[in-house]
Order: structure tokens, then sequence, then C-alpha cells
């Protein structure tokens, strides 16, 4: 149960980092969707290493459709889907097989399994991100089109954006809403690149035309479900919704979203609830920000032990990206469009 | 399936502010668990209202166990745990029955359902919070004795903690650390609630002794699966595990946790992780900070409509709680302890 | 998770025989239904023992609303139906403490769980069954009106019926379905009664006017819910849908139902499938068939062993049904208006 | 959620009779299991066409381990199955993508997805029973060593076996428990292929070795669990626990297991139950009997209607297995396993 993802709309993925292919079943997409490999491909590429400032594993992550669609439509019937891993390199980690490096699951899934796939980080790799990314884009067939979402990387490292542009971060690589920043940013990441060293990131997800309405009470809570899909992705370690941390530092007569009726819309004055009251969409923007550690791999020595309790000291060559950010970002948007094709689907019952 | 909490340890709560009882159904606790109701009513005591800074509300929150337990021990039933609701007011709330109070759930409810409780709230009242603090108690009884779980407000609006000491925490009402600020706090506290208006806080939970191995990769990460069951109590809007949001400025070889082995003890040389690497546990402290936003219910005049659409006014009398901080901080722990009990159990099966 | 029924409309339910109360939670039944206790006591009565040939134990069974119906009208909140136990004599039962009933669920109980309350069957007790039936009568509530659903018994022990009129079952007691059979399978039942033993039942439910497209390829087929829904009644052992265990005997030429066009409207020429194919509702009457074997408490000596392996004679006084099935049948109604409810609610996503 | 199957260990699976693969994901086998492809085979090798009686359809039903297993032992990592599907010839039923076929689920799946593969039965093909078997020979693997499972086939059509010599049973391809049988019986399957009719079956299962305790009360009750997975296998329509429709007709003093203590061993007089109390195992063997319908394809003009509603004439030509039953029983013993896999696991916590 732990490898699946949903209520109704369902994903179940699989694959290790180096094994042959990674995949995942989604169970619960509705029949009638259009469906083609490229739909699904448009979002993989998003994600795809093999650009400048991401890892150079170059992957072509071709997606094919195994079930579940039938001549270009969905079925009903659980759609499979399959990525070959074509470019790893096992000898690269032959050195690693028991030695915990820091910052990663290694330690935990020894002590938790008794045994871990010690080869590029095995099932906890960013490799198994590949599909949240697939499902999402089957999750946004479902909601409807005019939803929007998009996400900025307000602060990478110790850089953080000026002015926030949403459209301008549309249109570079490294999703930097601040044109003065840009330039930068990319000296910025070479430099720790070069110096063998990782740096975190603060991204925030904006998603537009949210219908009224989704989400559940209580438990599943539409900031509650959020916060578990983001925080699921590997490095996140902090979500936060609409005002967020700030709302702790803030007086009621400050933070309430006051309502008003304007040429018969509804207009909330403010949005610090992040589009959710008692966990349910109100219409208004969702605004999720999150935290990503720096990339656990670093060029650097650190002490360490091994599977003996023995001290080691480590330093891990090979590629690895200097920000997980900018991969981070197209797997953000994907779970939450997961959560929301979820709560779509739920909420057509919530009224007899 | 909203209404539900858990995988193996389950629990499922009913009830509304202003109904005749509150309840919740714990399904999947094991056989053979001493349990008395003053167990729960220990835990129970600790988020009452009738105290000073909170709602002057005078409930007596008297838990009765209905089902599960035989000459005091647990026999793998269902256990019902079932309160009486004495003391509400009906009165209080009969002009609010159509229009939307700023920051509260009316809002959402009304869209989704076409019907909301209006009566203090409803289902989306903290009174729900009882019955998580209730299940938790029970989810404690599962987790080996040695666990211990502790919360501090580390903020409060604008004041926040200087020094942090858990043990003073520990004996005032505020869970203020820090014995130069507790005076302060308390005026500070006095201060909103004669003006009306409320105040948001900052909470920092510490669970020590945890063992390693506890938490599911990928989606059910224990990350995930903490985030989830803070962000659905009421009021929280934002989570941070560890390091949280400042690991988004930080370098790897800074955050990444080292590891020694001194006197044959694993040592983790920083914990910036709080406590979870790859989702599983690892043996350290588990830290969870958290922020609630200021009460909802002000005293103080707020732009609002009705459910005709309506510009109106609306100001809240009545009994609220300044912050709700004090009583956020027992319904963490236990919701916490259910997280950590449901993947205690879940454990037992990690290996043949 | 044991104690929960269902996927979308779920119910869970909790209580022993002997405790003070019994109850359930349902978790799922959409806002804006009109909802009172009189309709849910309404098939409560159906099941209620005081009858002159079900157990002589008199309970009232009055159920309460407790949570999630406001103004008559439910709210999308989890509704807690309760039922006080008013007549339960502990007495009855202390001498059975330490010894396993034969046919009863006391051997495993206590092999499972090292524990079982013994007075009157605990959490194994037919007392569970009320809940089920309670559940049910809110699952019709979100079927469409039209649906109908009946039982026949058609075996009682040695007794068959010859003729089968379902109008004549409605308006006896026995739901004998054969007016020249009544009057003995009554005398049968006394005589039984008298002689300290008990009797099995055949018991045939037939469901009208059912949607088609209702039911889940694969693992959720309706058949497939519908076999674990029956099964999980007290002392059912035997389910079978349409012509069943007959299809074993059968050729293809004789129990496909062919199809035809008769006034623009489907007509299968036969219903051996029992209106479900592929696991999926055709529009035809569904029609299940399941055994109940006989009472396990019987006023004889039988042959049993104690908690410390020591054999022993026992025989059971009290009261007691001489057959469990004019209880069962408007338990096996209710669960299949829960099964069909559940999936009424999930096919609203079956195509976008 | 419809394709998956278990709660602790689950599988999903996948693919469509004509696709190119079909495969299932097992979530939830522990780490540490050792785990080859030919383990799987085995099993698989079980149910394969390609001999005499069955469908001539050859498939070499080859299966590949994509993910979860290192080095030759479970990681705890979601285990992906795959097999390829070679010799799927898709000119067979071009002629029948608008015609519901008798008996078959096409009219279900077009009523309620608006649209059905028609090659070869699509999702609803037993071609997925394929991914059944190898999930099932994973669960053996977590199953205690000593538990057998074993299968006969007690009537095919109108003969029944005389003599059940479960042994004999074991060595011959048509599971047929009576010597004197088996010639007439291969006769006889042979006369219906030749005449284009199809024939069902009533086959037993028994389990042997199965621990007391597996199972949970009231609505996962291993009966009810069992009968679940029984009934979700395509063609099967019935299934009786023990002595299943035998008890409606019983008398408790001769249908309750009554329990004596035989050289400090328990032994039950009886099996009535099939080794089966409350729903929980009672240590004695598990008896399941269930029955398969005659397989819809039939070589034989049948009336039907097509998707316009017009009334037709089918004959279904090609490769079809006169009887289910022989390709039934690796897949009923494969469910089974999963079942009691799935309990053996989740019955670890039902004691402290």
């Amino acid at each position: 149960m732990t490898n699946r993802f949903g209520k109704i709309f369902t994903f179940t993925s699989w694959g290790e980092s180096h094994g042959n292919k990674i995949g995942c079943v989604i169970d619960g997409a509705p029949a009638q969707i259009k469906l083609t490999e490229s739909d699904i491909q448009y979002y993989l590429d998003q994600r795809r290493p093999g650009q400048k400032l991401t890892s150079p594993r170059n992957e072509a992550d071709k997606v094919t459709i195994e079930s579940g669609v039938f001549n270009g439509i969905t079925t009903g019937a659980p759609i499979s889907l399959i990525i070959e891993n074509n470019n790893h390199q096992t000898k690269d980690y032959s050195d690693l097989k028991d030695v915990f490096r820091p910052g990663h699951a290694d330690f935990t899934y020894y002590h938790k399994y008794g045994i871990w796939d010690y080869r590029g980080g095995g099932r906890a790799s960013a490799r198994e991100t590949a599909m949240r990314v697939a499902a999402g884009a089957i999750a946004r067939k479902i909601l409807p089109n005019n939803i929007k979402i998009d996400t900025i990387i307000e602060q990478i490292g110790s850089l953080k954006a000026g002015n926030i542009d949403w459209e301008f971060a549309k249109n570079n690589i490294m999703r930097c809403p601040d044109k003065e920043s840009l330039h930068s940013w990319q000296e910025y990441l070479e430099q720790i690149k070069e110096s063998g060293d990782s740096v975190g990131a603060i991204l925030q997800v904006r998603i537009q035309n949210v219908p009224i309405g989704l989400g559940s009470p209580v438990y599943n809570k539409l900031d509650a479900n959020i916060a578990s899909a983001i925080m699921s992705i590997n490095a996140v370690k902090a979500v936060e919704i609409g005002d967020g941390f700030l709302l702790g530092k803030s007086y009621g007569s400050a933070s309430n979203d006051q309502i008003s009726i304007d040429d018969d819309k509804i207009r909330f004055h403010s949005n610090s609830s992040g589009g959710i009251l008692g966990g349910i969409s109100n219409g208004d923007d969702i605004i999720v920000r999150f935290a990503v550690k720096p990339t656990s791999s670093i060029n650097k020595p650190q002490h360490t032990i091994n599977t003996n309790y023995e001290a080691k000291t480590i330093q891990i060559t090979g590629r690895h990206d200097p920000c997980v950010a900018l991969r981070a970002a197209p797997v953000a948007e994907a779970m939450l469009a997961c959560v929301l094709a979820d709560h779509y689907l739920l909420n057509k019952n919530s009224k007899i």
C-alpha cells in the first residue's frame, strides 16, 4: 500500500534507479479520456535530466502506454505506463554497497529491510518521480481545462528572488521569477557544482481556476492531502499553504480573508488561507510553498559508517544535480494535479 | 473515508460541536492492551477548555469506553469512545445561520454540501479534536514506553521565545519554553482577548526514543504521514520536519547529517533531517514544527456575504480562545502518536 | 479496518452483545438525503427478536441518530447511530467463560486474541447485525427509489418450499413463499425448538430494477462484493449468484443468457447469470442465494474443551432462535443495499 | 482501486487480452524473501494453454521480474511482474467489434464505460488470471512452508466423480479425483469441444496445515475474503465453505464441529465449518468449493444485439476451452494463497 497514491484516482509506481524499467499503474481513471503517449511525454520532458544545470545522465525517459487505452481513448481499465532505463551505469555505484551515504536513505532502508539496492539509491532515487509526473499528466486530463498550475523558485540557497514575475519564470529553465536575478542564479549554481557542494531551494506553486468544493473534511482536508503529496517528494522537508508560517505571527483581524460581492462575483479581500478553508477549496488560487533540502550526494569528504558499524569517510563523485529544485517543480505540479483530480472525482458524490 | 485516520491502527470520528455527543471508533488496536477510561481522560484534560486563557466554555469532556475492552484489557474488537456535550448553548449561534464567517469553513461547506450545521462550526469545529486526543491516548499504549512526546510554543504572534527550555515548558500552561517570556506572553494574550482580536502561533514537537525503521517509502513516508496528520488539525497551515524551510537556504556540506560511532553507538552529528531519512525514522529525535493561524472568530467587524450573496458585516461575540496553540499542542502530540503507532504495527511486516 | 464495510459509502460498527450500547458510523453518505430515525427503525423492527419463533430476548432496538443530520437532512458529516442494549442478562453466560462452545467463535477468538468476551458471543454475536440493518436503511436512500429487494426462505432444514410465491412470502413472518408449506414450517420450527436442537436454511434474495453498470471489473466485481457481504453475515457458509452451482452442471448453449430487442427494450432470454455479467449489473434482476448453518447454541450435550485444554461436556440453555434465517433476511437485504449504494456512487466516475 | 487485491499484501494487475503485455505490481511483500522468476513460472505453467484440452493459443507466458528483487532477495520495494503477449491474433476478433457476445462482459462494459476493448475480451478476458497466479506464487513464499493447497474437479457437466482420491487428482491434467472416471471425462470434453458447446464444473480446494487465527472479525472474515477472492475469478458464480449449502438442510446437533483432546492435540470431530469459525481459521483443513459456468464463447448460433440495439445472430469460432475448470484450479489456489498471506501478515498485529 505504500507505493500507491490516491483514493479514487490512484497510481501505483514501481522500479528502482538502476533496474531495467520503471513504471506505474493508474487505477481509477474514468473511461472516455483522449490520451496519447505524447500527452504524457510533454510533462516528462520537463523533468528530464540532460540539461546544463541538471544531472548529465541523459535519459530519454520515453514512456509507453501498455494498457487501458484503446483507439486513443481510456477504457476504464488500469493504465500501465513504462519507461525503459537506457542509460544507467551500474559501475558508478559499486563501491557504495556497504557504506551509508549521509543524507540518503541507505541507513534507514538497511535497518528497516536488512537489505538495500545501493545502485543509485534504488527505490529511494529521484528516478521514481518520473512516474509521478506521468500520472500527473493523466490527472490533468480529468480536471477542468482551465485549471492552470505554475511554479516559481523563490529562493535558491542564499539567493532570493526580488521581484516575482510569473510570466518570466515560465520562460526560463530555472523558473526564476526575477529577471534581474536569473544570470546570478545560473552563475551561483555553476559555482556550487564546481565546488562539489549542493544547495537547497524554496518553491511556490500557484493553481488558478480551482472549482469551489474540492477537499474533504477532517482527515482528508485538501491541505492535508497536499501536504502529504508534497512532503512525499524526495528532498522535501517543509510545506505551507497560503501565508503558512507567517500566520503564526499574525492577527485574526489581518489574516481572515474577508469576503465581498463585486459585480455579482465573490471576491476575497486577501488569500492568506491559500485558497483552502476548512480543508475545502474556496475558489481562490491555491498557493503552496515548499522547501527542498540540498542534494545529498556531494563531492566532499563526509563522515559516515558502514554496515559493520565502522567509521568511514565518503566522497561521492559522479553526476548529480547541484540543486533538485529544477526537477522538483514538475513533480510537485504533477502531485498537486493528482490530489485535485482525486478530489474532483470524489466531489461528484458530495450531494445526492 | 474522510473521517477515518490511519492504515492499520485507525480511528473514525463523528459528532458536531453542538450535537448531543461526539465520539470515535478505534479499529485496529491489538488485543491485550491494558486500558481504562482514566488513561484517556488524562490527555483529554490537557486540551480541555475552562482554563483562563482558553475558551470559557466549561466542558467536562468525560470520556466513556463503550466497547472493545473487557475486564480492563482490549479484546481486538473496535473501541468506541463517547463524550457527552453537556454545555453547548445553541442560542449563541442562531444569528449566524445564513452568513459566512470569514476564515471559517462555512463558505466552503455550504458550497460543497448545500447545507452546513452553523451551530458552533458543526463538524468543522475544534470540538472534533477531542477525539483525536482520545485516539492518541490509545496509540501511545501501542508504542514502546520510552517514547516521549513534548511540545513547546516557539512563537505567539509577535513574541518569540528566546531561550528554549523544554523542562520549563512542561510546567506552564502556555508551554512557553522561555522563563523570561512567560509573563509577557500571558499579558499579551489577555490584551488580545480584550481587544477582540486573535493571534497565531508556531509550535515545535519533539519525539524522543523513536525506533529506527518507522515509515514506508515513497507515498507513505513518515514525513508525508506526519505532514498530513498535522495539517489536518484545525487552523494549521504550515508544517516542517527538522530544519524545514531553512534547508532551502542551506548547503549539502552543512545539512547532511554525518554519522559516527561513539562507544559503539550510532551518533548523527546534526539533525537537520528531523530524525527522518528517505521517509523512515533514523532513531534520532523527530522534530516537527507547525503554525496555527489566528482563531477565525474575532469580536471585530468584518466584511462578508450571506447565502443570498448579499454583502454583510459580521462581528462575532461569544467565547473563543484568542490563540488555539494551547489546545493544539495535545492534539498534535496525539496525531503524531497515531502516526507512529500505525507505522509501528506496519513495520512488523517489513521483513519476513 | 476489519470492522469497516464499503469503499465510498462506508460504515464502521462497534459493540458487543452484552455491552451497554452498540453502534455504527456511516462515513460517505452524500449530503441532502432526508433522514429520520424512523426511516432506520422501520428496518430494525424487521429483525427484532421478541417474536414467537425468534429469540425471546425482548430488545426494543431503538436507534438514535447522534450526528450527521441537521434539520432532518444529511450534511455529508459522518452519521453516528447508537442502540442501547437494555435487556441483556449477564448472568446467563457466567459459566461459559472458559469453555469453547462448539460451532461458535470462542475457540478462534481465544486463540487469535488471547481473550474473548464470553458474554453472549461478545463481538461475534448476531447482535452486531443490527448495525448492518441500520446502515442498509441509509444505503437504500442513496439508491434509486424503484429498486426493490425481497427475500424468501426456500428451504428450512428438511422442508423445501414447493411453489414460489414472492407476494405470499412478504405477508408472513417466516418469509415462506409456499402457502401450502407455511403451517408445517411453523410446526417444524416449534418442534426443533422444543427438542433443543436447531436447523439451517437456504434463502433467496431478488433485487429488481437495478441500473445497468454497477460493479467494477476484476477484483471488485459486483458478484465478488456481494459474495463477501453475504458471507460476512454470521452463520452464512455458502453463496451463489443466478444459477450458481447448477452452472457447474450446465452447457454454454443452455446457460448463456441470449439477448433480444422487444419493443425497443432489451430482453435477456434467461437469467442464469443472476443479473451480473463480467462483474457488472446488466439490468436484469440480481439473484442471490445463500445458506445459513443451524444456530450453534443448542440445548443438547456436546463434546468440547476448555481454555486449559481439558475435555468438557457442554449443554447450552437460555434463549436462542432455532433457526437464524428469519433474522438473516433483513440483514442480507441491508448488506446488498450497502453494496449497491457503494457501487452506485462509484459508478458516477466510470466515464468522464 | 478495482484492480487491486488485498490489504497488506496487495497486487494491482493490468493489461488486456490482446495488448502487448500484461503485468502486476505486488506492493506489501516483506523484504528478505528469496525469489526467482522460476518460482513464479512454475505456477504459471500450470495454467498455461497449449495443452490438448485447453485453448490451443500457445502462449509461453514467460514472466520477468522488473523490480523489487535484488541479488535474488526481495527488498520490500514493489515487485513488478510482466508477461509479453507473444501470440495474440488480432484478426480473429475484428467482426465482434459492435456485437455483444452472450454470457460475456461486452454488454455491461459497453454500457458502463461507453467503450470496450473487443479484442478477445480485453480486460475481462481470462488472460488477466495469469497475474493472479503470479501473485499467488509470491504469496506462497510468505506462508509457512508446510501449508498445502490442492484442488480437485468434483463434477464436470453431467459427470460427477464417484471416488475422491486427492493423490490421483494430482497426477492427471484434469485434476480428476476418480480413477474410474478419468477416461470418460476426457472423452466427454472432446465431444463437447467438437460439438462447439462448452460445459461448467464444480471444484474443491483443500488447504492443509493452516495456522489457527487467520481472518478478522465481522466484515473481513476469512470466509468473506475467500468468497470474494474466488467469486472474482472469471466464470465463477458460486462458492461455499465446508459443508456450504448442505448446512441449510442440517441440524445443529449434526453440524457443530465438536472438540476433543487426543494425545494433547485438539481434534474436531467433523469439519462442517470448513476450517473457519467466526471468520477465523481454527486449524482444521480449509475447504472451499466453487462452480464455474460453461465457457461463454461457443461455436453455435446465439441471439444477441449490437451497439445499435439491432437483433443479430452470433456464432463464435476460434480457439476456446470447452471448460475453464482446468485453468481455474491454479487461479483459485493462487487467490487463496493471496488471501491467506494477507491475513498471515495482518495477524502479526492481533495481540500487542
